[in-house]
């Protein structure tokens, strides 16, 4: 049986009130009654409930991340940043995964959903442009969002420039002078910002090249996992005029498409140039290695974690909008290995 | 201002005791009671204070599953399958990360730890075998240990048969015609049960072959991630008589050991055949894809999930010791494409 506060009250001859003052750090209690009661809690190895401490400071020290999928790798590195950012202030994080569950994430954002315990919540979510502009977000949760949505600045929200960030790997493959681009993420019917945002940096930057769009290069993904990219890919190869170069709007889906690639027994990138978005370490070790959009995820942990920890403190700060950088990384699955 | 129980009980002009009764559910509240107090929580917007239906209830129906890095991508794909056993039984489970703390892996494992509102933890620890045995592990929070590790029957416990997993992968090898096989992922100075049991399994099936396990040929890793496979790998493969077959102790060693092949100008698996352990989703579209190890992680997910909600249910039931199934899966990095 664990030792219950009456326990420690009774055996340090205190006051119930006593001992608990002692355990919330109370001020006003003489230092031998602070010592009494010290020792009846080493003797009967007592600690305290958390329940009723929380209830005490009203804080819990904990943030919530929710991210759609945990084995996305993607979210698994930022979750890792957002941990070591979280804990220099001394915070801890808890992971939430939403699947791909609409009405859970609605819950979520929109505070219906009280169950756990926590400070503050950071939110990537999947949410489409027409739920975001439904919900009356909760005023009671402190909450940053993070990924490439349109939230009409009414939320701390973190995240790139999509548009700019797709044109610019888009422009990559400009530049090594293919000229059959396609893309491979698209999901028109949703009406997701991330996709929309993407295929609109993507065609920017076809035109401005001279480059006229073909709806036949632009691939739908349902998810932006493996398997995903590789049937897409899959879609394009067999295209009477197929690709020279294919722009993955997840790394992820790269990783699909190069081996689709390799299966249809052409290589990357002599045959078709691949370019894919987060800078995931796989990428890093891949054969070829995969050129990429690297977002600055240390940035987007940091800033996340900061105007979470200033909303905590202040809820009526002003929502702020922060951009966070990337830069495209040529590796050899656009460029042959010099030598 | 979010609405209390006070406001509620005000507006549908009933006790405050009334309105907390047919918020937790009691049963004994007249229909026409229960009608004005759902009107009035549905005109307020009133929300239950999560924290005080906890006091009350006692569960917080929220599992925690404890992993060393969250952005290892076996321990993401054992998180997402832990998601949905436990979902399916009407849990929800918030991931943390002990990283390689081990003081904190020693908190959260004796129950020193209670700032989280769990009804229990599923733990896969980093710890050592001395630390194990020093433990006196929590009874007031019900436990399920995940993972190769050595706990002596004292505590629930779902794993792989380990020794024999290490021998399975280093028989393909042999079976393969190799014989100079190496292997990446011991740690001989901490002491930890999973690179023993590995380098015990991996030297039994070379000396049931006839070769004598060779010091060079095991080579340590710190962790156990791509950068640790890859710069142990180039060291085996800087040697005089270079191994033609390496078993690593998981599949993101293999992926870096992999590269390192290639970046010695050779092929796997023409002049290095390599295997893993884990079967992650990145060894199903390398190049070449990865021979390795499956373990059965649903059946992990489901026993673990079965053996907490048990013991958090009658938390005297003895412990139980499950092993999962394992298989070794032939892929390209150790046998031809076929064709």
């Amino acid at each position: 049986m664990a030792a219950t506060l009456r326990d420690v009250a009774q055996r340090a001859q205190v006051s119930v009130r006593t001992v608990s003052n002692v355990v919330s750090g109370y001020q006003h209690v003489s230092e031998q009654m602070r010592r009494r009661v010290h020792a009846a809690i080493e003797e009967l190895d007592y600690r305290p409930n958390p329940v009723a401490q929380t209830l005490r400071t009203g804080r819990t020290g904990v943030l919530a991340l929710v991210v759609p999928e945990i084995d996305v790798p993607y979210f698994a590195e930022l979750a890792r940043e957002v941990i070591d950012a979280a804990a220099a202030v001394g915070y801890r994080v808890m992971i939430d995964q939403t699947g791909h569950d609409h009405e859970r994430e609605r819950r979520l954002l929109t505070g219906a959903d009280r169950t756990m315990l926590f400070d503050g919540v950071l939110f990537s979510p999947l949410v489409t442009r027409a739920e975001v502009l439904e919900m009356n977000l909760s005023s009671t949760m402190p909450l940053v969002l993070l990924g490439e949505h349109e939230f009409d600045g009414r939320y701390d929200h973190v995240a790139i420039d999509n548009v700019r960030a797709a044109q610019d790997a888009t422009d990559h493959l400009i530049g090594l002078g293919r000229s059959r681009i396609a893309a491979i993420g698209a999901q028109p019917e949703e009406n997701y910002a991330t996709p929309q945002q993407r295929t609109a940096g993507y065609e920017r930057a076809l035109r401005a090249a001279g480059l006229e769009p073909r709806r036949d290069y632009l691939q739908p993904a349902a998810h932006y996992r493996r398997a995903d990219g590789y049937h897409a890919a899959r879609e394009l190869l067999a295209l009477p005029d197929r690709p020279d170069a294919i722009f993955c709007y997840s790394d992820l889906l790269a990783m699909g498409a190069m081996r689709a690639v390799f299966d249809a027994g052409l290589e990357v990138p002599d045959d078709v140039a691949i370019v894919g978005v987060d800078d995931i370490e796989e990428g890093r070790y891949s054969r070829p290695t995969l050129s990429t959009v690297s977002l600055d995820t240390p940035f987007i942990a940091q800033h996340a974690v900061a105007r979470i920890t200033t909303r905590i403190t202040d809820p009526d700060t002003p929502a702020a909008e922060l951009t966070a950088p990337h830069t495209v990384l040529a590796r050899e699955s656009t460029e042959h290995p010099a030598g």
